[in-house]
Parts: structure tokens; C-alpha cells; sequence
């Protein structure tokens, strides 16, 4: 078990960049917003074969401090495949920045890593058998990463303990039966709306703080579900990855253009000693300065 | 031992009303502001024996948010224990909220607490043995509660095993031979700049979650030490506390005045389910909205 404990590290890349998520480095901002999820008009494009909009969303998030760039293309009654691959070269002709490819459909993942030029992180397979068969499979032949979540068939485990049982199933198919590698497995610990139980954050936390000290691997979270339904969203995200860094937290899909949620990240990387000499903060900081002037200057 | 590592609460008051530091409850902020240090106008006031400042201090952060009031006149070339006796009847007359006394100086400490109102938090003890026989007494005879620093005569401990070495002699000195209810002691797990060091964090936060695990007493920092030295200071505040929260911190020594930071505490407050139904919450965020509105309509 020593060596399952120890912190892992995940690399992925693009053709061109490579990305390590770790426990001993600067968080991983995956920016989510390449989603159709909740935006009508983007919906309305994407059946329409109209991908524009991806440009200002890949532009936004890769000048918001983005790592990774989550890509989903779930819109009902369309070839979500098809979609998916446009979507993967678009954002690949645009940006060196890996790919977080997403989707539930097994098929659109697999058209998805086969178009990808590079190592991608695979979003998401659940602790279900059925899942766990349709798609470390696909994990393992594009030699990629991929997201866990720690539910079964049912419902979403309310206990740390039900969570941490399930991670310990998943990390032991993928490795014994798919010769995954602890390292490319990323468990998301299942981060749940604080608007409709306020016990769901205290949850998270403690299942992330297992998950560290017992396996060691990378962990992600879709961060914004936190604040779903509440006010003062930004003031919540930007609480809540500082707190979740500090239980362990590896990564994020996330909003990446708001710059009150990456500056708290950035912050709290300074804080847990992963920004040597703070030479990443102070750089941050001296760039916001020059752009200040500069549009004083020219305004 | 099983007694010392439930979650202790402290009792402070004022003459009218109560504050409870906790485990399980909001955060405690202590405003920070009532301090000559580093404020060269107010010493030369205080020097000349006009307090006058202090009133527009209070005022500020008690609509910032603060829970309790630090009040320190440490002034050099003055009679501190006067001035500090003048200002504690002054911010008694001036608001209901209690009051930490905040002295280095035995003779300024006992003074406060003879002309305090209620039941005082006393700022602070060491790990000394001359100072814990000099300032426990007081806290005893005055049935006040007590900052520690787990500090003692050389330097601070840069490791968390020492600090907890004398954390546990503090409550050992107090409980056995003073009779001071571990629940009335607060240690403070000692935040340094991370400006001088990006370790000093991590070792702050590992103390605080031993300190809660092995002992349950209360702790509090001086919270905008972290970030002194560093630019942006308020967006290190807002994403240390909730960090340090996460990591059992139960209040702070802090800046009460600055929305950013208080916000970030109210945040990490719902996030660790202690604010019930986000109701405090969602009324600071339609409080916001009602100011805003009024604001609009008056311009």
C-alpha cells in the first residue's frame, strides 16, 4: 500500500504542452466553459453546426488563466460525436492547452480520443461496472487520464466513508483489471450545492482529505456546483477552492474567466508553498499594474 | 484525556452581550484596527492624549462585521496602562461588543481588565514561565479567557511538533496550577509572513488541525501578518481564513473593515455548514442589494 499512498502525479499533454497535476504543485484550472449545459443560444448554434462561439470561449479562459479546457458538446438530438471531434480540432488549432474531453456517451468519447492529438484527461466514468468496462477500456488504448466519480448506480454516496469505499473499487479495476496507472486516475470527491444541504462542503472536504492520505491520487470537482442557487457565487467559489486546496484538492473544471475565483487559487497556491519565492504571485500582480497604466495611458 | 480533545467554546462578554468562540460555530472576528502600530498619526494623538481616532474605528468595524474588539496602546514613552484603561471605557461607551486587551506590558493588562465590563479576552501569554506566572494569575482573578503563543523565550518554533510541545504545557500550566478551564485558553498556532517563507503556511495550517484534533481549545492568529510584505494583500486575507478555517482556526486577530476578506470569512462560514440554511448569508446579500438600491436612488 506504500507506494499507492504516495502523492501522484498526472501528465497530460497537447501536441505541443505538457500539463502535471500534482499534490506538490500549482493547482490545475480546467476551465468548463465549453459547455452547452444552461446556454440556450450556444445550443442553438451547435445544432445548427455553428461552432463560433467556442473561439471567444477558448480566447476568455486561456487569457483567464485556464490550464486545461474542458470540452463538452452534450446538445440533445445531435450527433454528439460528430460535434465533439469539430470541437476538439477547433480548440486544438486555437490553443496549446490540453483537452479535457467530456461526455456520457461512450461513443463520443471514443471518436473524441481518437481525434485528439495528444494525452487527454477523459471526463468522466462513475463506479458502475457497466461504465468501468465501457470506458477504461477506451482509458487505456488512448494510453489517457481520466475522472472518477465515486457513485454507483443509484444516487450520489452522502457519506465520505460510501466514497471512499468506491474510489478504493475504482482505483483497484482500473489498475488490476485496465493496467491503468494509480496516477491517471483523478477521483472527483463530489462536490454538491451548499444551497441544499449545508453539511455537503464538510462532505467533500473530509472525503478529499481521506483520499489524499490514502491513495495519493489527483482529484478534481466541477467547483461551481458549490455555489448553485445561492448569492454571491464568486464570493463562494473564491472561498471555497482555497479551503479545498487546503483538504487536498488537486484540480478543478471550473470558471476560469472571473478573475476574483483564479486570483483566490492563485492566492492559496502562494499560501501552500507552491509558488516558489511568491515569483508567480508578484509576476501576476506586476502585469495587472501594466495593464492598468497602460489603460490609464491610452484612455 | 478525552475531555481535552472535545470542541471547547469561550465565553466572552461585555457588559450587555455575549460572544461565543467555537468549534462549531461562525467565526469570531476580532477587529484589529484599535492598534498604534504602524500608524504614526494615531500614536502622536494618543501621545497628546486624544483618543478621538478610536471612535471612527469602532464605527468602522463594527459595520464591517467585527465580533469583538482588539484594543492595544502600545504606545512608546506613554503611560500605557492610563491610555489603555481611557480607551477600553471609551469603546464600552461607544458599542455593546466585548473586548480583547491587548498588552505586552503586565501592569497596562491589569489595569484593563480592572476597568473592563465583563468577561475580556486578554492578548497574550507565551510559553515563558516568568510571563505565564505573571499574566495567568490575572486571568484567573479577573475570570478572563486568554491568548497563548506557543512561543517561548528564544524565538518562534518553526516546526509544528514544538509548537504543539508547548501548546500542551501552556494548557498543562494553566488547568493544573491556575485552575483556568482549558475551554478559556486560545491559542494562537503562530501565521508568519509568506513573503519570508512559502513553508511558514503549511506549517501554520498543520498546527491548527492538530491543535483541534489533540487538545479541541479554540485558536486565533493574527491573520494579516500572512500577507505582510506581499502585494495584494486583501486577496491573500480572503483566501487564508477560509483555508485556516478549514483547518480549525475559530477566530482572528484581523482586518474587520475590508469587505473582501470579511466576505470570505461569511463564505467558508455556510461552506462549514455554521450558518444554518445560509440565512446569514443570503441577509448580508439582500442587506447589499437594499444598500445598493438606496444608493441609486438617492444619486
Amino acid at each position: 500500500m506504500n507506494d499507492i499512498q504516495e502523492p501522484k502525479e498526472t501528465v497530460l499533454r497537447s501536441a505541443t504542452q505538457e500539463v502535471v497535476i500534482g499534490h506538490h504543485r500549482r493547482f490545475c484550472l480546467i476551465g468548463e466553459r465549453i459547455n452547452p449545459t444552461g446556454r440556450r443560444i450556444f445550443q442553438e448554434q451547435l445544432r445548427a453546426g455553428d461552432l463560433s462561439a467556442i473561439e471567444r470561449d477558448v480566447k476568455a479562459q486561456v487569457e483567464g488563466g485556464a490550464d486545461v479546457l474542458d470540452v463538452n458538446m452534450g446538445v440533445p438530438l445531435t450527433d454528439e460525436a460528430d460535434l465533439l471531434v469539430q470541437a476538439i480540432r477547433m480548440v486544438q488549432s486555437l490553443t496549446d492547452l490540453p483537452i479535457c474531453i467530456d461526455s456520457s456517451v461512450v461513443e463520443a468519447l471514443e471518436a473524441g480520443l481518437t481525434a485528439y492529438d495528444g494525452r487527454a484527461l477523459v471526463n468522466s466514468v462513475t463506479a458502475e461496472d457497466e461504465r468501468l468496462a465501457a470506458i477504461l477500456p477506451l482509458v487505456k488504448k488512448h494510453d489517457a487520464a481520466v475522472i472518477a466519480l465515486p457513485n454507483g448506480a443509484d444516487e450520489i454516496p452522502m457519506q465520505a466513508d460510501k466514497r471512499i469505499e468506491l474510489t478504493r473499487k475504482i482505483i483497484e479495476v482500473a489498475t488490476k483489471e485496465y493496467g491503468i496507472a494509480a496516477a491517471d486516475i483523478v477521483i472527483d470527491p463530489l462536490a454538491m450545492p451548499i444551497g441544499a444541504d449545508t453539511t455537503v462542503v464538510n462532505t467533500a472536504l473530509e472525503t478529499m482529505q481521506r483520499i489524499r492520505s490514502e491513495f495519493g491520487v489527483n482529484m478534481t470537482c466541477g467547483a461551481s456546483n458549490v455555489s448553485f442557487g445561492m448569492p454571491a457565487r464568486h464570493t463562494l467559489g473564491a472561498a471555497f477552492l482555497p479551503m479545498a486546496m487546503t483538504a487536498g484538492l488537486t484540480s478543478a473544471i471550473m470558471d476560469a474567466r472571473t478573475p476574483v475565483i483564479v486570483e483566490a487559487v492563485k492566492a492559496a497556491d502562494l499560501l501552500l508553498g507552491h509558488d516558489d519565492w511568491g515569483m508567480a504571485w508578484i509576476a501576476a500582480h506586476r502585469a495587472r499594474q501594466a495593464q492598468a497604466a497602460e489603460q490609464t495611458a491610452t484612455a
